[in-house]
């Protein structure tokens, strides 16, 4: 850690910052300037905090040098992380596209959704059986009969499963049923649902939250990540900002800078991203463009009578011509979809 | 609901709207002006998203006109909610003040604690048994030990208890122990705790997410009333902006807002809000003076050494003083503290 | 507008609101329902603010149904603007480019960059003679003397030149040497700057302030053209939020949002945007694949020793790769670049 | 500056940084950690980009240690600057207010407004003659008529005037008939206004920008202070954030922080910083219960009938009790007001 003194600091506040540093474990390296002094503090520890320094008397200011993470960083796994399922490789040269609904309603709309999907050309479906909602008065979702209608469509056509886990008691029923647990934005600082991931041997996607830093997202990974479990898929779905035109930012920087931070794959939700159907087809393309590893997209072959999110989801054929579109995309970057 | 048409969009468009309206139960006002028609949709129908028809053709706008949340707003009880916990009541005339450590990590700590708090006059003492931390490396809490050491500390005292429960398989040993459960930032759409909560007669203390809106806020609130809680009291600890010197944006201006739109109690949480020790005290007094009916504030007998947030911790003396100075500006407003 | 009252509002406060309403030039149609009274406001006003009606008595709330924009809305040109300069066509099926140092500093590296800038196959040269900087010790532009050595290297090599204007008085310089007057984010809102803008015949290029919602994107621009200047081309260059990983938050969301409302050209600046050379060029395909009408780009021979935001511009044959990937990706999406 | 290398980062890239720092001036200290080398880099150079090295091969991260601004900050004078004009001091421990219409309307209503605002005890009258608006169909203002209006009320009632300069061309007028010069929040950032208002010798109030950082407001600041003019008064008036409830988010943080960063006076607007009417009277509350050293405030005798932000201004009465509820806060923290 660094230590930046206030100029004309006393001697007497400059010792108690080196105190401090020495008595945590840390070796102490001081440099005085013309105007400043500054501390570095090396060695072995790695909890702790940098403010509890800036508001000793006399600090200026504090850096962390060590990344709080360590195993999702990419220097930790400099050729990049590939998960494999079955056939399907995400964090590979082939863009993944996952899609379907937002809530499973019925066992006729799963198999709508399966045709739709796997006729495109994606590889998995997704679909909300358990649905965290803003208003106690929506819809909550199907529970079990959700998952088990989505595992035998997704079966019948070839495709893998990918649902929300809501909290940590959810955990073993989802992976009875799904290929891939998703954690949503709203759950990726729920601790203990990280913490019981880390002890499952299936992926999981972690999707960012919508006013979480991406060093942010990657501490949560890093929760699943030091559990053991390595198959963790990042997801970027728009973050909060003062802009109304859009539900939320889709923040489209967010993939080359953590495909730089990370080895994990990187996803994008440019359904949620955006909250209107119109704008999901540029911006999936714009996200495969910024290097993107795949994408999940809401489609329902009805997204006028849709449950939930109706708004954001595409039509069948919207979702046809965008796979297309992006395939296209990848295509220009040297890519396949 | 009302739904205005773009200028000029042809009467198809016009009744496509209208037709889905009334397949969803709304009687349906047409208003036809100069350059826009608008529709207004009435009717019993209380779940449905508006950007459903933002995005159907020639729709330019709409706007829900009956508020989302009911049982949290100030129209249903415009008289104000009091919540009494033995002799404490929270939304009266007296601003209530909880303190403590932000973690509890020995018994000498929170005796410590205890006396500081019941000394300076403060009502409710705090401290985390369970913590959520970014870091899966960082101090977890406690657990049930660190709520049997507050409880006692708190009974010698005479001093009420507030916890955080972070899951709802938590709920059960919180309500044995804890007098006012808090919801914290993060799980504030963790709705399965926020269900559970409903179904228990102990106050609920349900702090606004970073980048919660305040209508979100009162949604999440909802949840908890409508499972029959009616002792719900709210907490403003900071929202996140760009700016940087503090630890998040403590919006003092919550305060005013909330105690219009709601019948519940607000209090305001300056250690989180600020991030740092030394505004504190005049983000305390600033809450107090927009309305706050309560605060709850970080304080231990030696920050320096406390396992977390010791940067936004008081000293005793600080708090002491802090005390004195919400006395005065309560009594400058014609409050009690 | 429309005017909604709250749950039983008395009779008085709705005869008050229809009264002002009716004082203002409105015609007022009344719609009640079983919660909540509805009164639209029809009529020839323009000019007002809807907030003068949510703070009386008994308001609900208040929405505005036409757009306070007029002159800039697609809905006023449908089939798009191209501004069109020499041979080059902004806002046409070929996506545009203009590159250049941040700051003209020498004859020697103008005549390098026009040759870089040529070379790739774009169109306009860039380069700032008037510097906005947020610290009075930062250089602050060559002035005149850099404009001059714009112009002649620009037409040393088929360029067309594009530099910022940074109040009204420098406006008649920069209309001798520049072809495209550029506003920048600071200025967005610099409202003599802009009236002074609508008076010329030059084509101006409107940069989004970092904080600046699409709508005061669109009422700046409105500025320019009811002065009577329709050659207006808008620039999305970063919002600001509180992600830190990146200088600005570049919002490519903005490209098809803007390309909906307005019939203006749009076009993006990841240099700016990003703030880092790393991410200009994903960021730049992103831009493309979203769907804006060119870029602006940041380029120098010497990145290492431009005395301006080195760290963003990129290196020549980085902006040449640039250029080869714009290209391909503006192939996959039925455009040329 | 502190420049952290990545961990495993080469000789030579390390030799590069260390080449580059030399090269502009700075003395090199060189630390070795563990895991990364840091180089920290002392000397008279003032004016760099850090973002210049985050870029270089092998950097991790580059902190500024000497701030960017030095006649803005605390430390070149310690004890606070007290503005002081005719018999007012801003700064000292008498709480200021200044107040009046939005924009001057008529000769008529300044006489009321200076009436209301002299009676209250109030001492300088606010009032725009320019006016900045969002739309160029908005009322723009009086000019130099409404400026005569002004200084004539305010002789009459003993009151000073501040008032909006909107450029650099406008800086003369204002001189002669205003005794402060307002920079609105939209021309934060307007350099050449801020470099012409440091060749005046009239104090300067400078509003914060919606998007501006501390650091930002304080280095414009340093632009005034740099050209000889050092009465300046900050001002917080609120910032742009995701809640939508209030116009804007009034950061009360602001005080406490700039009371700590810089000499400056400080003052608060609660009137843009909310937005709503009924929450400027509690927000004046905070703002100096939180420290500000005064406070503008809009009212109007009419404000049903204000030709501008009608909705964010006091009607005479409410003004009156403001002043009595921010006395008697000034008084519980040992102020007058």
């Amino acid at each position: 850690m660094l230590v930046v003194m206030q100029e004309d600091a006393p001697e007497a506040q400059v010792q108690a910052v080196i105190d401090r540093l020495v008595g945590m474990g840390f070796t102490v390296h001081r440099s005085t300037g013309v105007q400043h002094t500054v501390l570095g503090g090396v060695g072995p520890v790695d909890d702790f905090d940098p403010a509890n320094f800036e508001v000793m008397a006399g600090v200026k200011e504090c850096h962390r040098i060590v990344s709080p993470y360590k195993l999702a960083s990419r220097h930790f796994k400099p050729a990049g992380t590939v998960v494999k399922i079955g056939g399907v490789e995400i964090g590979g040269n082939k863009v993944v596209t996952m899609a379907g609904p937002c809530s499973v309603e019925t066992e006729e709309q799963i198999e709508c959704a399966a045709q739709i999907v796997s006729n495109a050309g994606a590889q998995v479906i997704r679909g909300g059986a358990f649905k965290p909602r803003s208003s106690p008065y929506s819809f909550q979702g199907l529970g079990e009969d959700g998952l088990k209608i989505m595992r035998q469509a997704a079966d019948r056509h070839g495709l893998l499963v990918v649902s929300e886990v809501m909290d940590r008691t959810q955990v073993p029923l989802l992976v009875d049923y799904a290929d891939i647990l998703q954690v949503g934005a709203r759950n990726m600082q729920n601790f203990n649902l990280l913490r019981e991931l880390g002890g499952i041997r299936k992926p999981v996607l972690l999707k960012r939250g919508i006013s979480a830093t991406i060093e942010e997202v990657l501490l949560s990974a890093e929760y699943i990540l030091s559990g053991g479990n390595y198959e963790v898929i990042l997801c970027e779905r728009g973050i909060r900002t003062f802009e109304t035109q859009t539900r939320n930012t889709f923040d489209v920087s967010a993939f080359p800078v953590l495909k730089r931070l990370t080895h994990l794959p990187v996803i994008g939700d440019p359904s949620h991203g955006t909250g209107k159907r119109d704008y999901v087809v540029p911006m999936a393309r714009a996200a495969v463009a910024a290097g993107a590893d795949g994408l999940i997209i809401e489609v329902h072959h009805d997204p006028d009578h849709a449950v939930s999110d109706g708004a954001q989801t595409l039509r069948p054929e919207q979702f046809t011509e965008m796979m297309r579109q992006v395939r296209a995309i990848a295509g220009a970057i040297g890519r396949t979809a």
